[in-house]
């Protein structure tokens, strides 16, 4: 990307109205307005052009960014690890198993005594139904309370690493490899996405992957199918999120065969996922710590997962799409049928045909998270952008 | 703090005699002389009006701070790492679970295989009775030799992040909250301090908290009373510290009630520790590696902890201090009553009140151990803090 | 060291042909040409003389160095770290515990998703034959493709931090070792070195060391014996390699047994390790899943080690050495008899004597490590240091 087409994005972000991203967090991306998405796939992609030209965007002397992973993760993980000290910060992870945390200390005191000197706190709490946003939530008002009462001389910015409802820096960095993809937002009007369940032998994956896509792709005048077997439905509320979206143009349809929703499709995301009311029964259990019921719910999951073996992206399946040639998306890992797994979510050959398509739509969550922690801590981005184009801190000396 | 009130701080900075500090461990707050404890809550004061400011106090381009933590904690090891952070260096944690110190490699081996580029080392021992202090020591005693002996280029300085006698940045941050609520070191003068004993659920906390509020309360002028159930003594050479401390003016006194604690007193500080001699004891089947021994003993000490009930940190208690308005203080986490636990240290009213104190006082700990290390890592430090505040070099750009 | 000693050994490296380390990986010291190598130990010693001099040797503003531990670590972990806190890199840890990695996901999968922003990549895989220094090469190729389609802006390099054939970062430090302690590398030719097996109690060794080190001293004219018991035999391929760089002067030979090896020896290495052929067998165990196969097979193999415990350097062995004063080398930890176990490696006298001179060669780790990274991260490493020597930015302000 060379300095003039870094210009033009930064002229192109000064169009937007993003004001309100600063001192705020990123949990939905149904709570930001149109220009404020947009500011962020802008701002991803100035900081890209940037460090792929070894001009530092570094805008931290010192500061932490906190890491609170509630459960795995590599890529997001490292994601957010890169996004950080892209920008100055260092990470410091709150392990819970090392922390006093576990041993019941509330919420509120614990995001205060993080915080001291914490620029960004990065969340990932996706294991329950009506928990994770709401812990985030928790954390941001704490942190809220704890600067206007004059503990924290500052309020660290949440970013949403995934949650139960939402998982927006994957979502976003979807919806940024279609917009490079398709080469413009405005081509995406009309375009068929197929978001479908797809079978896996593992059990339980988070809903936020389905959520946040029909949350987020139905704002782009998007034809959006949701597939899923009976019993695989998401969260109601999100639903609603896709169907009010797709009001303003585009629609938000639900069928139910892989096959419907991959028929004349552009774009095609099929992953497994775990029902949504089993979620919740999964979260009262745990609430009881029912763990004998939870393992027989898992049984019984692992078995109702069992019969719908034929959700999977076959090549014939991909040939029912738009000339047989949709684009296939996956947050990876995918569970493919013969590589990772006995059966899985895709045939080998057509996760081959896009693997390097694949791991450039992973490659942008390090800039879209950088790119929210930016807009968050920075009052006068465009200006901010501008002069570090002009100065030309070399990142690599 | 505006820039006057930081050049203020400077002059009196400069006025005191803390050249010894330099190229000088932080181990016990008593090897500390007068002037270097009060040029320690003066370089933090001044660090946290520069940060407070987006001044970057700034002194490593790179270097490490080595944290080794033998106990769990969430408190002291993020304001280690922002300690760390803000002064330049990069944290690496010596985890003896992923290393091989723990299979059986002296602690002179290891102490200088860690200390080729670390400019601190912060370290928590604080199980055993007679181990933590000493096993600091030892580590002292190594990069010691290992400097003259030219292995190491510079001899990383240590600070104590809690160990089996003091928990120096603790006390630390406790008596500069202490300083800054009542207005000045010289209004402390004649306070009295109630430090005690209180019930908690929990079994085996350090006595390091009481004693090194004992070992440095009492260098200030104040009536320094301890209060506890019998058998609950703390070390007799720390009560001995604070005895002589008291002998300069002010007073340490014991007594058998929390009540008779709390009579008139200004500020409480009622606080779970396990007994003294139960830890020696437990200290000595440790050694021997009886396992059943120490499970039995917790046994007979959570039973001989829970007669003891009654001590616990009541509103009818509060009223009984000075105007029924003593400042309550407390390390966090506390065991509030009918919030983390049944029945603990502290009724929630009382705590609930204290709150924003309570997290203020917390929020000094990160800007001690900042000045902690910056007091041994820097020569001039009266100048080099002036220069920093001249340069204005923005934390957050 | 001075500034004239510093360009000095800019002008020594500037005579040198390096510019094939640049984009490259550092995976075996036979596959480097003797300039790459004197190249390795130049800059390895300018860094330090940087260093020591307060200079800053930081080429990076911002960046990641990735490390991955499969096998435990304490002081290649620690020189690590330095090394990549030294050029400005901070540390992101791939813990194959707390990622995905474990759950099936494929190398070049994992490879690209942690190298968005890696500037370097620190691996050891030591624990199995034939599988460590491959899996490192399968993530190099990972890399390499990730880059050339696209998906990274840049290749990061990778680093052997100990594997199942070499271990460049120790035998490259020993040898710096050396260099240093004969005042020259010219002073090596004629030298000879005992690399000898010596019992130790615990089990199954890499055999990394006694191979990286007789793959690596063989190409400087010394007289390189190899001693070991039956069954102890090293992998033929480097014992190969051994040969043919000792034809180009020098000599490398096998003995039988420790005091043939010491007699006369200039230098000598005792150190554990286990049997080539049943670290094979281990393996093929491991892979079928064999466990019971595998504590068999332990139980045998301590058994044989047992009846080798006479193979420790003792003080009568060591007075058969050159003038009864041959400088005794070890990776560390040592096995010391009465001192970390009843019988081991060496006894405690002859430990003690030298523990200042280990201390140093250990020391030489971090900033070998230092000079990989920087030798293959910086087109102009000559011109670049001599900069860095010229702008002389502290690294302590």
């Amino acid at each position: 990307m060379d300095v003039t087409k870094i210009e033009a994005l930064i002229r192109e972000l000064n169009e937007l109205s993003y004001g309100n991203m600063y001192q705020n967090d990123f949990l939905l991306t149904w709570e930001k307005s149109q220009d404020e998405i947009m500011a962020t796939f802008q701002v991803a992609e100035i900081l890209r052009g940037l460090r792929e030209g070894n001009i530092s965007p570094r805008i931290f002397d010192s500061g932490l960014a906190i890491s609170l992973f509630r459960d795995q993760s590599t890529r997001t993980r490292f994601s957010f690890a890169s996004a950080a000290n892209l920008l100055g910060l260092a990470v410091q992870d709150l392990d819970e198993k090392k922390s006093q945390v576990a041993h019941g200390e509330t919420v509120r005191e614990t995001a205060n005594m993080i915080s001291f000197m914490a620029d960004v706190i990065g969340i990932r709490d996706d294991m329950f139904i009506g928990k994770g946003n709401a812990y985030m939530r928790e954390v941001a008002r704490s942190v809220q309370e704890g600067f206007e009462d004059g503990v924290l001389e500052q309020r660290p910015t949440l970013v949403n690493l995934q949650c139960d409802i939402d998982h927006p820096t994957q979502s976003m960095s979807d919806m940024l490899h279609l917009i490079k993809h398709f080469g413009g937002v405005e081509n995406l009007r009309g375009k068929k996405i197929a978001m479908t369940w797809a079978y896996s032998p593992s059990y339980g994956k988070p809903l936020s992957v389905p959520q946040g896509v029909i949350g987020l792709m139905t704002r782009f005048g998007m034809e959006v199918v949701l597939a899923h077997p009976e019993g695989y439905e998401v969260m109601p509320e999100v639903e609603e999120v896709a169907r009010k979206n797709a009001a303003a143009g585009g629609s938000y349809t639900r069928v139910s065969s892989m096959a419907e929703a991959f028929e004349g499709a552009d774009i095609v995301y099929p992953k497994s996922w775990a029902p949504f009311a089993a979620m919740e029964k999964r979260t009262k259990l745990y609430e009881k710590g029912d763990w004998d019921g939870i393992d027989a719910l898992e049984k019984e999951l692992l078995k109702q997962n069992a019969e719908h073996k034929d959700w999977t992206c076959t090549e014939d399946l991909m040939a029912k799409t738009k000339d047989g040639a949709a684009l296939y998306m996956h947050c990876l890992p995918a569970d493919i049928t013969g590589v990772s797994c006995e059966e899985g979510e895709v045939a080998a050959s057509v996760f081959d045909r896009y693997r390097v398509a694949l791991y450039k739509e992973a490659s942008n969550k390090p800039y879209i998270i950088a790119a929210m922690m930016f807009l968050s801590k920075v009052e006068d981005v465009g200006d901010k952008l501008a002069q570090l184009l002009k100065d030309r801190e070399p990142r690599c000396r």
